[in-house]
């Protein structure tokens, strides 16, 4: 039986916990008594994310690499993002591309052959919904051959999800029920990214692997702070148990471990994808600014490191609780 | 006052017409006569690119160049897109940069860095807002210095619309009635991509060009086939005055002129992009799998060109109906 990525990101939830390192990696996150030894932006890059996945590999289930941060330095940045992706190959670690690519028809064949196949090839990737499920199903056929995976954006946690994902549906596909003859559970109306969510929670069913979940998940922000929003966050994670989630949304943007635990299931489920928190964890420690021993690539991987094995940590305490 | 890039398309709509040629080129495309000449696809697309550019450049508004077929050949590709730019630079021929990205905050503004500077500078870009405004508006600091635009995916036309797009609402924050007080008028609830083009409105309304359009404008597809569709388009035409649009689905994705005509306003109001129909002119030509004085670049370009001029005075005819 073909084994989906998502099932191989399941087992190293499992084992080396909850961490996704998030590689957006901006020149202007290393220290720079390192980043001026190299010619190019590019080139430090690349030798930062090859320290920073090192460091973290046997403690990270997975590593995102958000291709915004590449794509902004050009054809030498698409160059350090394919040799990225490489490396993470090399040491048989899992690779997201965070590419949060939408379209439909062959344009999504071409998407597809681009992020799975060859130069930019990723376990992994992010899609954007909104085009609808033509847009997604072009990707399966390489869950299909080769276990490719995907999170499909469904539930962010900036704040413009008010602007549309949040908005209330008067019915759609899955509710036949008029809703306005249940006006007093008006708390309890679908919304986008609930007819989002059911539509990718029917095809998990369809690819389901071997552990739950299906082929493709869902990218679920972790920021639930009030006391509604925590509820909301585990009625989610209850709708869908098929649903292995990409939670985004830690450390410096916020979130914390209580808040992405919520969005975890039986010590597993989902990934917690932390980028700056890490990339510059070396920028709290003292003597970094003017201090050529701090100031430095490998001190800044180590501090790293160590900014994952508490993230780590603190996910499973709070899970565990 | 600054001019911005939409204000340029404004008048070269009135000036060549609506076609926006549609650079979404498969090597598959090329006369394979010429593409057994070239060492790469890569660069059989490249050479492809020029004639196309060479022979419709004098009656396209502007060029869409799909990015996913770039992306698709690795960072061979990428470098094919972004000569293909340059060479729309050099010709001062407006370019779309069909790349349908949507992200937040930093990366957001690293998207924008990539494709409003550098190695892949475009005139336009496309951007999908399922995140949100605040997927938006980081793109508009680049209205401001220098007048760079963009196409937000409001109401496609392919099939899975309906999955997300379409889906009615139950209210939004423009409109506070409740609407289950007025069941009767059911057919008129705002659906998703009507919050959507209210918040492009708006949007359009602060960052407002010469011709009465917006900075930013928004993506609607070509094929109002029934009656109902057919008055569908004209409400959308007439609810967003202050929107360009850019209009996909003609030709080979089943729009037709009378189609298209119906989104636009007053002889302009927005471009009509073709791909297909215009790349692949030459396949309909007689003797061009067997004829190597058919089955050719040059051969092709031509073809092309008649299929563009075609369908430029076709849309004129249906907009002056």
């Amino acid at each position: 039986m073909l084994m989906y990525n998502m099932d191989r990101l399941y087992e190293a939830a499992s084992e080396k916990g909850h961490v996704c390192v998030g590689l957006d990696t901006s020149a202007d996150y290393i220290p720079p008594h390192s980043r001026r030894l190299f010619p190019t932006d590019a080139e430090a890059v690349l030798a930062y994310n090859r320290a920073i996945i090192d460091a973290t590999s046997d403690m990270a289930a997975c590593f995102k690499v958000q291709i915004a941060y590449y794509e902004a330095l050009g054809r030498a940045g698409l160059d350090v993002y394919a040799r990225t992706l490489a490396m993470l190959r090399e040491k048989n670690a899992l690779s997201i591309a965070d590419i949060k690519r939408g379209d439909i028809a062959d344009t999504a064949l071409q998407y597809a052959k681009a992020h799975f196949e060859g130069d930019f090839e990723a376990d992994f990737v992010t899609l954007s919904p909104y085009m609808g499920m033509d847009s997604i199903e072009p990707w399966l056929a390489h869950a299909e051959s080769r276990g490719k995976g995907a999170f499909v954006l469904m539930k962010t946690s900036n704040k413009g999800m008010r602007d549309f994902e949040n908005l209330e549906l008067q019915s759609y596909p899955h509710n036949h029920n008029n809703l306005c003859a249940s006006a007093p559970l008006r708390e309890e109306l679908p919304r986008v990214y609930h007819a989002v969510g059911d539509k990718l929670a029917a095809l998990a069913d369809k690819y389901m692997g071997t552990h739950g979940y299906g082929a493709f998940g869902a990218v679920v922000g972790a920021d639930p702070k009030t006391g509604d929003e925590r509820e909301e966050a585990a009625a989610l994670r209850e709708r869908y148990g098929n649903l292995f989630f990409l939670i985004p949304g830690y450390g410096a943007q916020g979130g914390a471990a209580t808040d992405a635990a919520l969005l975890l299931k039986e010590g597993n489920g989902g990934v917690v994808n932390a980028s700056r928190s890490i990339l510059k964890a070396w920028t709290g420690a003292a003597g970094t600014d003017t201090d050529p021993t701090k100031a430095n690539i490998s001190f800044a991987a180590e501090a790293g490191r160590e900014a994952a094995a508490a993230m780590r940590d603190a996910i499973r305490e709070a899970a565990n609780k």
